[in-house]
């Protein structure tokens, strides 16, 4: 923006990337992923490569989900990869509508072929084959029916780190990838209440984690019956706003009611001594959060990050002209990095010899939230510049290291704050209270920017069926806080 | 040990595992797996479910290593679960001896099969299959060759943690599963000199985890030519002893030459403007980790854990005989349990109606390092009676709570310690110089428990080829500590 005014009115602005999100939102998400240096496509069909500083991002979510559900009492465990695939048949004998697309393992060895290259050994088929994990909903419901005996074993709370696969035909890194990371949960429990409680409530984690460290607010609700995964009694969802109006399905969290634990047996005996059926949840996050994350925050030079998340909080620049100059620099760079060390902050120390120019691009198209320059000039006053990611160059500020020492942990804390706050405002002033169908067929056939609130009743009106189709929309959710009265409508991802 | 004593003379010692390690080590080791709930088969061949507690072993195991690793500049990453077939291919063509027992995935979807179930779908058959990766050498090569451009880009150090899969037909839990999980550790430099003295480095960092989180010695050096990975210019590995003498080949460190750089094309510019080769290193560390921990530690009641990597360093067991007592002894029990909380010290509180022997048999079996017991006399008294788990009930001691959360740092300290100490006993004691192939053949051929460290010449005498066969022997390593003189020979897992 800042530079935008600095190239003169007439001018088309600056921007460090092409296109710009007005300009096109899908080509531009793939450049802040490739300028970020995030992730990039992969040899293998619809996989990505997780690159370094994308990864890390990830680990931080990590970090931070897992020690909220840890606090929950769930116990992480590790299940295995393949899914025998009479499990697949037994979940698919009671839900409807279960996903068929996903990699089948048929042989187990490899041998020379006739031309020389390797092929799958005939003799290796395999007399049943697996398929790898869409999801562990059935090899943990095996597992929790041996777990589970008595009512004392519940709640058993369980929840893995792992990679899934579904073998997906279009693709978008980090949104909809063949492979993906994600955790899923899988909770059972004695009674009906406690598992609907407890798959509202693992949602409320997930809003936590998006408001608290994402910085993403959202609009948390139930899926409608149409929408809900195959075999849940309800699945609930956080629908966060992207900037181009469409919403992302942020996580789910599904009351799975008796289903699963018919189809695998997981059965306790009571306190009356029968035996009874359990009642399971499970709920996933992946990282599809880093996809939300790009195009919540995002702006035309790139991500922005939340600092709570971000890898580096900070970008630490020295600004070398003279070559004379350059270890005195460093030197006072060195002493400034080591007090923010101190305070456990995460900093990025860039005393290369790339130009200065190129490492505050890098920096911004980075998101790192906070960006330190320090030049000759700094070192002298014994002064540190600093300008913040989500302001641009006009929050540009020098002053005494002692205050910028004393301040940077409040300084941190708005970046966060005012990213949130955004946000925010953005989903409010983009959510549009509609009356009947007709206002909300123009609204989309404008293609307008923004999520849709009508009465429930449109769920009904066969006139919207069609809608849905023709306009690529569909309802994102129930709002809790319309207390089931209210939709949610929108395209999305 | 102690109750052998209680149990009189004439009687066969009560033991919480059975079989006892003298009786039957194999299946004593299968047996300390279930007691302790580490882990246990899966529905798939081959596979494991690590169970929670198992996990939380791994998870503690990860954070000090990834730590390590972080400090050494090297950066986590996520490639494809999936291989081109075309990648194996390459490797194979350069490579002799390239393992060939891997799942294939031939198909991308599922449909109804005559029988009513599911069956992969023939018009999904893929044009290539995938591999799952038995290691990622080749697609991390892969990427590591678009990467590399320039020697500003060297070292790269990458690493990432996840699962892997073999065919394997024999599998025992944690030592031998199809599927595991590991970190895989890809570095490449630009000159010889670099990988060599990484591949080294990397090695010491995991004697480093073994001797100072988990307690285990082991001889550190290089594998001989034969037990090379394939297409390394050397394989460098720790061989710990296990209590029945067999070396556990606990971690490796290759160095690739560059052998796979060739293959996949890892070129960079140097200084003097010319393409060159770069130079690459491998190196993995496996939940393997976990079995080679559990029969370098475990007695005849269980595993015992060191308290640097337990999941639990503190079992805190109340001691309720009377109703009336109980939530005095509880409450009590809590304020212990706060204090340790404050120190940081990892306290599983059992505080449910099961009978106190069963919790302190629970807590035994699962090897936690130190046991508090605290009943009506100890709440009266202002004390805690402590049990350490390596040293068994003879180490019971009772102290006042004050001098016990004084104390307790050092007290575990001290089990870390003692458990470091017998193991280096036990294996230095184990290890027996012998001078010719006929001592040798003797030793082996007694099933003598132990290593046997021989003259290096012993590799290039024809009748030590047929021996190795016979006696199920292999050379172990070329110990750093002999500077390649001698070489250890023992059985192994």
């Amino acid at each position: 923006m800042a530079q935008a005014q600095q190239a003169g009115q007439q001018k088309k602005p600056r921007t460090a990337i092409t296109p710009t999100r007005d300009e096109n939102f899908p080509e531009w998400y793939q450049q802040v992923i490739k300028a970020a240096d995030f992730a990039e496509n992969s040899p293998v069909r619809g996989c990505m490569v997780i690159k370094p500083y994308g990864y890390a991002l990830w680990e931080n979510i990590q970090r931070a989900l897992d020690d909220m559900i840890k606090e929950e009492g769930v116990q992480n465990a590790y299940f295995p990869l393949l899914i025998p695939l009479e499990f697949i048949s037994r979940e698919a004998e009671h839900i409807d509508g279960f996903a068929k697309e996903c990699a089948v393992v048929t042989h187990h060895r490899l041998e020379k072929g006739a031309d020389g290259g390797l092929v799958p050994a005939p003799d290796s088929k395999l007399e049943e084959p697996f398929v790898i994990r869409p999801t562990s909903e059935t090899i943990i419901g095996d597992s929790m029916s041996k777990w589970v005996q008595s009512y004392r074993d519940l709640p058993m709370k369980l929840n893995q780190w792992c990679n899934v696969m579904r073998w997906e035909m279009r693709t978008r890194m980090f949104l909809r990838t063949s492979e993906f990371l994600w955790q899923e949960g899988h909770n059972a429990f004695a009674s009906k209440e406690e598992a609907h409680e407890d798959a509202i409530k693992m949602l409320g984690i997930y809003e936590r984690l998006y408001n608290d460290w994402l910085a993403m607010p959202g609009i948390a609700g139930e899926k409608t019956a149409d929408e809900r995964f195959p075999g849940a009694a309800h699945s609930y969802t956080n629908e966060v706003m992207m900037q181009d109006g469409k919403a992302l399905q942020a996580c789910t969290s599904h009351d799975l009611g008796q289903n699963f634990a018919k189809s695998f047996n997981i059965q306790y005996q009571g306190e009356d001594g029968q035996m009874h059926l359990a009642h399971t949840t499970s709920w996933g996050l992946s990282t599809r959060s880093i996809g939300g994350l790009i195009m919540t925050h995002g702006d035309d030079d790139g991500v922005i990050l939340p600092p709570k998340i971000a890898p580096y909080q900070i970008s630490l620049l020295p600004v070398l002209r003279d070559d004379q100059d350059s270890s005195e620099i460093i030197a006072y760079c060195e002493k400034i990095r080591a007090q923010l060390k101190a305070k456990n902050i995460r900093v990025h120390f860039d005393s290369s010899d790339e130009r200065t120019s190129n490492k505050m691009w890098a920096a911004i198209k980075k998101g790192i939230p906070l960006r330190v320059e320090i030049g000759k000039r700094d070192m002298d006053a014994g002064a540190v510049t600093h300008t913040r990611r989500d302001l641009g160059r006009e929050s540009q500020i020098s002053c005494s290291i002692n205050e910028f020492i004393g301040n940077v942990e409040k300084i941190l804390e708005d970046i966060q704050q005012t990213m949130r706050r955004k946000a925010q405002d953005f989903q409010d002033s983009h959510i549009f209270d509609l009356k009947n169908i007709t206002e909300m067929k123009e609204f989309f056939s404008a293609d307008k920017t923004g999520f849709v609130r009508m009465n429930t009743d449109i769920l009904n009106d066969p006139a919207f069926a069609l809608l849905k189709k023709d306009l690529s929309i569909t309802p994102r959710c129930l709002p809790f806080e319309d207390k089931g009265q209210k939709v949610i409508i929108g395209k999305s991802y």
